[in-house]
């Protein structure tokens, strides 16, 4: 499964939706970016993020606040962001730092404009089919899912990993009643025996664990799809960078068994983009009924 | 699992529990609880609440209301018990009447003194690991568990059903880092293929369909914990009520395979209450700080 193509048809999409809203008068969707400090792979992901939002047409602020600011000026710049009726979504770059409680700082941001899906209201409603924002990578799994129509009902799927990121919600929604959904769904952590054993059962696998190509070929049926939610940074001399992207499958392994499989990268990680590019666009049209 | 006897050492400890807190000069947990109109389920249920606050020592406030009260008026009332400082924990037995909504009634009520653990906040808090309350009866069955000493930590738990107030929570908790926890937990619900292959690996099963007598002999693994949420009443003509109570478990056929079953009654139920008399405990105890 392409995830780099996916995501450009979903953002493609998203960019029809918004000239016709535009063309209608309506608000263009709007994100705020915060940024704090120069953590190299946070650069690169808010950039992304910010340049999406430019190619599809949404308003986009990027806030770069300094390594040094106190948490209450995080918290009131948020209420800010908060009360700003243009801007529609608000994402905090994560990781913050130490002095600051990556807690506070996410559920100071109103579960309207909670385009990560992070606040624990967000994730409650969620678990209770409330309208709500998905969190943003297994919401991305979820698009990916639907765009190559793999089929979920009745199916067996087995997440690796337990994370409030990726694994608990995706097992959450996966075996919601809804498409995709419907699926019997085992999440499996560092705690799980016979892992090897529950694998081979598995329909879907949802690879999710942070560990550089953990899933081999001898824990996947024939025929299986493979989800890796991995992305590693892993020394590797022959790279200009020093080092090379690895995913939680061994993807040379793994992938002759594989009905579908996402590489790493471009499997996941743009679809998490694409995602987030969604949940802003839902966040702006939920305002035209106000 | 017997689970009049537990609640009853649970309602027991608290009792000493709530004595220190007198003793002490510190403040009496105190439930408030509504009831609408005259179901005589609902009527048996809050009288048993109402009962173990009284067997505790925790002060209760038992408010019947007509069944046409009006949304408006009932939301008034829960936001008057909200500002009341000496309520610590607020429930309104559910079903409602038709014309009022369940979720904004849920919604309206303080996440600090939902007792019943049916918040979205409640909720996500509870799946992202930060302190709530749970809702009460799965958080009774980990009560149980952990009065049995029944190890989770590796097991394979498969839990029947994934409705919002049991099965979907359950699932959550028990595969949590934490003990009863850190389990492998598998969700089965009305599109499971393979059901009976899937419970024959379970070390725990807990079922919470709500199809009396559901599960047989053949679906269960010699030694296996078995958990038995139902409670559906069916037609009895030997039974001077007209009725019987039965589980979702077919106990005669199970039992004998089980190291341990809950009995209907007298299993899940009792702890239900128990667990909300917990619940009602932490709400007041987390006001010492204030």
């Amino acid at each position: 499964m392409d995830g780099k193509l996916v995501s450009q048809a979903v953002k493609d999409r998203l960019k029809q939706q918004t000239e016709v809203r535009i063309s209608e008068g309506k608000k263009i969707p709007h994100l705020a970016a915060i940024l704090i400090g120069n953590n190299g792979a946070s650069e690169t992901y808010i950039s992304s993020k910010v340049k999406s939002c430019s190619e599809i047409g949404f308003k986009s602020t990027l806030i770069r606040l300094s390594e040094s600011i106190s948490e209450l000026q995080l918290l009131n710049k948020l209420t800010e962001l908060n009360e700003d009726f243009d801007v529609d979504g608000i994402l905090v770059q994560l990781p913050l730092p130490k002095h600051i409680s990556e807690q506070k700082v996410i559920e100071t941001i109103y579960p309207s404009k909670d385009v990560d899906g992070f606040h624990p209201e967000s994730v409650g409603r969620m678990v209770q089919g409330l309208p709500t924002f998905y969190p943003a990578t297994p919401y991305g799994i979820l698009l990916l899912l639907e765009h190559y129509k793999v089929e979920t009902k009745g199916k067996h799927v087995v997440v690796i990993g337990r994370s409030n990121i990726v694994g608990r919600p995706i097992s959450i929604m996966l075996s919601k009643n809804e498409y995709p959904g419907n699926a019997t769904v085992t999440v499996c952590h560092s705690h799980t025996s016979h892992l090897n054993e529950i694998c081979l059962q598995a329909d879907i696998i949802i690879a999710a664990l942070g560990k550089p190509e953990f899933l081999k070929a001898d824990m996947v049926k024939q025929g299986a799809v493979v989800v890796d939610v991995g992305i590693t940074r892993v020394e590797d001399q022959r790279k200009k960078s020093g080092f090379s992207i690895k995913g939680d499958v061994d993807f040379q392994d793994v992938s002759d068994k594989c009905s579908f499989i996402t590489p790493v990268p471009g499997g996941v990680g743009p679809m998490t983009i694409a995602a987030l590019m969604m949940n802003t666009f839902k966040a702006c049209a939920a305002k035209d009924s106000i």
